[in-house]
C-alpha cells in the first residue's frame, strides 16, 4: 500500500482503526507559521463521530499529538507528524470478517491483494477512520492558504433526493465562514429539516443513504495550474476519489453541463473595474486546466454507507460458498455531513500542494 | 508546464497544435512487444477529425513516425517516441486570440501564467490535438494489456439529451469489440439517430454540443489498486480529467449512485463455480479503491466545444475593454465522438501504469 | 522539508533529537512478512551510541514502537510506521546554537533556510539520531532481501590513514555475516588495534576522524536498474549521500579507478558453469548502470565528526559579529563504525526499491 | 527503461545511438526565456567528438531540432522538445555484439533484462550519444541560472597520474568563463601537456585512460537543498551518476577529506562584510546537505572508455562459451575532455530543479 502523496506538499498517511494509533507526516511545510491549534480542533471535531443525531453515536477521541516538525507552537520547516492514538477499541469480535466478505467495503479485494494478512478489525487501513488525520493535515493547508487570501468551504449539496441550493455567484470568504459555523451545513434550512427526515428513515430501516457535497475555493488568482497531467481538475480529482465512498467528481456548477449547448456553458468575460471576472461559472473558475480567477467550485458524490444491518448475500471465503451476512454495530445512516470537513481538507491540500512559492 | 506523468509506465507529452510536431514519450515499456502498427493507426483514425458526418471536415495527417525504442516492430525496452509532424499547418490569422480570450478555452487562464509568451495559434499546447500522441500511447498499452486477457472499450452514452442504454453486466471482449466496429459506437441504434439530430442541429446553430462517455475494462483479476492516494478511482480520473473538456467523472454503473440507499448500492458478492462475481455493478468494479474482478466501469462528462461561431462576449487584454468575439474558420460541433478513444487510451494507460509487474 | 522518498518501497522520516519522537513510515511493503525483532533490534544496537570504546558514552534508547502496518508479528501490507520515543532528553541550555554556527555542520544554512524557526537542540531534524529509524528501515528491508537470497554486509575500510582490507572478490552471505558479528567489522585484525589507536588519539585532542565503509551486496541476478537517471549508482547514491557525514561515494573495489588503463579497468566475463562471472570486480557488479551478477561493491568516505571541543572561530548570527565557538558535551571522536549499518540499511534500501516484483 | 526526471525541471530521455533520432523533452521551464542559439551550439560542440586530437575523429552532426515550446527564439512554457536526428549512420555490421559482451559496457546486462531485444548497434540507448540531448538541456539550464548569478564550470583534474590545479576558493564567474573558453580546460598548462601524452600513449596502444573532472557552481544563496533524501549532494549525485562511465563522485575541494581531523576538515565561519564566507571549502558549499553561500564544489571520476581495440576475453551468450572480442572502429582513447561539459550540464540541471522560484 501506499503511503505518499504529492509534489510541494508531502503526505504520508498511516495507521488502521483498531491499531495502536493512525497519523499523518506532512513534509514541505513552510517554517514560521504559527498554527492555530483550535482551528484544528475545531475541523476534527467537524469530522468526528457522535457530534449530531445525524450520526452515530460512538464516541472516537480524536485529539491530535503533534511529535515533530513544530516547536513552541511554530512550524519548524522539518516534517510534521500528527499522532492519534487508538486509546478505547474494545476487544469485539471482528473475526467472522475473516471470513464474509462485507459487500460495498474493501474487504474481499484487500483480501486477494494482501493475501488475507490485512487487519480487518474495523477496516483496518481502509478505516474512515483515516480520514481523521487527512482532516487534521487540511485543517494546517487551510491555514497556510488563508494568509493567503484563500479560503475553502463545502456544504451539503443533497441528501438522497433531496437537495440544497448551490453557492451563488459571488462567494465571499465570510459566506464561507458563516455557513461552516452551522450544525449542518446547508444553505436552505428547508431542505435541511427533509434531510434529517430522510437520514432518520434510512437509520429506522436499518439502512443508510448518502448524497452530494458542493466546495468552493475563492481568493485563488488566475495561472494556477497545468494543462493535461496536473491540471487542476486533475489534481483535485485524485484527492477527492482518495475519499472512501466518492464515486463521482464534477466541476462546475451545474448538475449536468452536458445537458447545455455550447454558448451557453461557456462563461463569458468581462472587466469588473481591472479584475477580470465571467458572468457565469459553470466551468468551475478552471479552464484549459488552469484557473481563471473564479472560485474554484466542484460537487462529489459519497454513495450511501456501505455498512448497513439489514441482511446481505455475500460470500465466505473460507468454506468457499455463498453465505448471509449481518454488520453488527452502530452505523452511521449517512456519513455525507462528516465528510464535509474532509473535502474541504483534501481540497486545501491540493491547492497547497499545486503552489510552487508556498515557502 | 509539467510534460511528464506515471509510475510504472512514463508518459512524456509535447507539442504544439501549429508548431513543428508534437509527439509523446513513452518509458519503462517492455521489451519483446511486436506493435501492430495497422491497431495503432486505426485508434488514431478514429481520434482524426473529417471521418464521419459528426465531425468537423478538416483534414488532420496523424501519422506518428517512432522516433526511438522499437526496432524491427519490436520494442527494445527503451522510451519509445512517437511524433506527428504538423506538414499541413496554414498560416492562418491567429494574432486576434493575442487579444480577445475565449470563453470556455484555456487563453485567458494561459495569457496569465505564461505572461503572454504562450503560442497562441490553434490553442498551441492546449490544443485538443494533444489527444493524438494520448491515443498512441493508449493504442500500445491496449496490446500490452490484450496479452494478459485485459481489453478497454467505451462508447456514447449521451449526446445532449439524448442517452444510449448502458453496458449489459457481462460485457464480453467481443461485445466491446464489435460496439468498437461501429463508425457510431451506440448500443442503442434509435438514439444515434437522435444523437445525429442534436449535433446536426448545432451544427445549423452555429452552436454546439456535449456528452457523456461510459468505458469498460474487462478482465482484471481483483487487487489492483490501493487504498486512498492511489485507489483505482483516484489514479484513473487523474487521467480522465487531463482530457481536455472532461468536466465530470463517475464510477460505476448508475446515473446518480446517491439516489439509491445501501442496501441497493452494495453489489452482492456470489460464487460462480469458484469465480467471485456481484449480482450487480454499482461500484463499477472497484471498492476500497482496488478492483474486485467486475469489470471496471465509469463513465464522463465532455462538456459542449468551446469553439462556437455564435458572437460572444469577452474580454480584451490588449484594450484592457470588455469586446466581442466571432471565431472563425469549422469547429466540430460535437467532439464526443471522437473523445471516445482518448477516454479508452487514459484507461489503457492507467491501468497499465497501475500494474506491478509488466515486465 | 522534505519527507518522502522512494519508487516501489516509501519511506517518510520524521522528528528531531529533542522532539517527542523521531520515525519513519514505510509504504508498498509486502504482506505476510514475519518480522525478525530480535534481528532488528540488533541492528538499532549497531548504530547506537555507547556500544563500545569507539563511542561516545552516552545512552540512547532506541527501542521502536511499531504503531501501524504489523499485525500478530506480520507485516499487513499497509503503511507501516515505527516511532523512537525521545524519553530522556535533558533539558540541557542549547540557547547558545542560535547564535553561534557550528562549523561542518547544518546550523548556518538552516538558520537562512527556515528563517531561524529551526529546532536547534541537539541539530533537530539534521541530528544523526534521524539514521536509528532509518536502519530500522533496513533492517526490515534487509529481511525481505533474504528471502530471495540477497545479503547486505559493511566494514570498516579506513580510519583516517589506517587501512582495513577489501572484501575478496567472492563473498559468500556467510562471509559477510561472521564479519558482522564482529564489534568492530574489520577483515585485518592488526588494521581495527591501529584504528582504535587513532580514535583514541582524537578523543585525547579533543578532535575527531573520519574513514570509508567499504559495502557489498550479493545475490543479486543481472538486469537491475536502469540507464541514466535510475542506474543502480545512481539510485544507491542519492541515499549514501542522504546519511549525514557522508561526502564522497565510488563505485567497484578499486581505490582509484582513474589510475589504470581500459583493459585493466574492464571486468572481463567468463562462463562458472552456466553462470556468467566476471575476473575482477572494478566496476563493482554493475555496468551500464544495471547489475552484471557480481555482487554490488561500493565504499563510502565518511567525514570526520564535525563536533569536536576543541575551540573554533566561527560567525554569531545575533552580533553579526566573528566569534569563538566551544561545543560543549561528549562527542563521538568517529563516526564511522556507527555508520557502518547505516550505509548497510540504505543499500537494502535501495535494493528493495529497484525491484518491481517485491510482492 | 526510466526515461523521465525531475520535480521542478523535467526531463524525458529517448532515442538511441543508430536509430533515427535522439532527442529530450524539458517540462516545467519558465515562460518567456530568449534562448541563446550560439551558446547552445557551443555546448554541443565542446561535447562532440573530432572536435580536437584528444578524442576520435568521427564526426557527429549534433544539430539539435526544437520541435516544441519555443516560438520566434523564446520560450512559450509548453514542454521543449530538442531532437538530433542520425543522418550518417552506417550500416556497419554490429551482429557480432548480439553475441559478444563487451566488458565494462552494458551490453550483458542489458541482454539479460531486455531478454536480447535490446538495439545493440553503437550501443542503442546506453550510447554516450545519449549526453548530446542532456548537454542541450543542460545548456538551456545554465542560461536560465545565469539569469539568477548562478554559473557552472568544470574543468580537467587528472588524467590517470596527471594532476591539475584545484579551484582556487574564491572563484569567479570570469574566471569559469575564461577556462571553459580554453580547447582544454586545465589550470595548468604544462599538466595540460603530459595529458595529451598520456593519451597519446593510450591512444597508440590501442588502450584507453580516464580521469577527474572538478566543477564549480557560484553565486548559489545559502539555504538551497534539504536534509537527508533530497541533499544538495544525494540531488546533484544521481544525476551525476546517471552519466555513463562515472564511478566516483566526492564533494568538497580535498582529494580525500577522511585523511584530515575534525578542526581540519571544519570550514571556519567569518564576515566578509554582512557576507559571510568560510575560510576553506572542504565541504564543497554544501553542510547538512544544504548551500552555505559558498561555491559548490565537487569532483566525478571518469573511467577509463570501456571500447579498447585490445583483444579482450569474454563470453559468446549465443555459443554458450567463453570466447575473445575485438572491437573495431576508431574509439575515443579518452573521454574526460568530452565529459566536462556533460558534468556541467548535469550540475546546471540539479540546481535549477532544487529552486522553487524558477517561474
Amino acid at each position: 500500500m501506499s503511503a505518499n502523496w504529492g509534489h510541494h506538499i508531502e503526505l504520508s498517511l498511516f495507521g488502521e482503526s483498531h491499531g495502536k494509533a493512525l497519523g499523518i507526516v506532512i513534509g514541505n511545510l513552510p517554517a514560521g507559521i504559527r498554527l492555530d491549534m483550535d482551528a484544528i480542533l475545531k475541523d476534527m471535531k467537524r469530522r468526528a463521530p457522535g457530534q449530531n443525531l445525524m450520526s452515530t453515536q460512538r464516541k472516537e477521541a480524536d485529539e491530535v499529538e503533534i511529535m515533530s516538525g513544530l516547536l513552541d507552537g511554530v512550524t519548524t520547516g522539518a516534517p510534521l507528524c500528527g499522532m492519534i492514538y487508538n486509546t478505547s477499541q474494545h476487544s469485539k469480535d471482528y473475526s467472522y470478517l475473516k471470513a464474509k466478505m462485507r459487500p460495498g467495503h474493501s474487504d474481499y479485494p484487500a483480501y486477494v491483494k494482501y493475501k488475507g494478512f490485512n487487519d480487518v478489525r474495523g477496516g483496518g487501513h481502509f478505516s474512515g477512520r483515516l480520514t481523521a488525520p487527512i482532516v487534521f493535515a487540511g485543517a494546517i493547508a487551510k491555514q497556510i492558504l488563508a494568509t493567503r487570501g484563500i479560503h475553502v468551504g463545502a456544504h451539503i449539496l443533497s441528501i438522497k433526493d433531496v437537495k440544497d441550493e448551490r453557492y451563488p455567484l459571488d462567494i465571499t470568504p465570510d459566506y464561507l465562514a458563516a455557513l461552516g459555523e452551522k450544525q449542518y451545513p446547508v444553505i436552505n434550512d428547508e431542505a435541511m429539516e427533509k434531510m434529517r427526515d430522510v437520514i432518520e428513515a434510512a437509520r429506522q430501516g436499518q439502512n443508510s443513504v448518502g448524497g452530494k457535497i458542493e466546495c468552493a475555493i475563492t481568493g485563488l488568482k488566475p495561472g494556477l495550474g497545468n494543462p493535461f497531467f496536473d491540471s487542476v481538475e486533475a489534481h483535485l480529482s485524485q484527492l477527492l476519489f482518495s475519499i472512501p465512498a466518492v464515486k463521482a467528481v464534477s466541476f462546475g456548477d451545474l448538475d449536468d453541463i452536458t445537458q447545455f449547448t455550447g454558448i451557453e456553458a461557456n462563461d463569458s468575460y468581462y472587466y469588473d473595474g481591472d479584475v477580470v471576472k465571467t458572468r457565469t461559472n459553470h466551468n468551475g473558475g478552471i479552464t484549459g486546466g488552469i484557473t481563471n480567477g473564479m472560485p474554484v467550485v466542484f460537487n462529489v458524490s459519497v454513495k450511501p454507507t456501505s455498512s448497513v444491518s439489514l441482511k446481505q448475500q455475500t460470500i465466505n471465503v473460507e468454506t468457499k460458498q455463498d453465505d448471509t451476512l449481518e454488520i453488527v454495530g452502530r452505523h452511521d445512516p449517512c456519513i455525507v455531513q462528516r465528510a464535509i470537513v474532509v473535502v474541504e481538507a483534501m481540497a486545501a491540500i491540493g491547492i497547497l500542494d499545486m503552489m510552487e512559492d508556498i515557502k
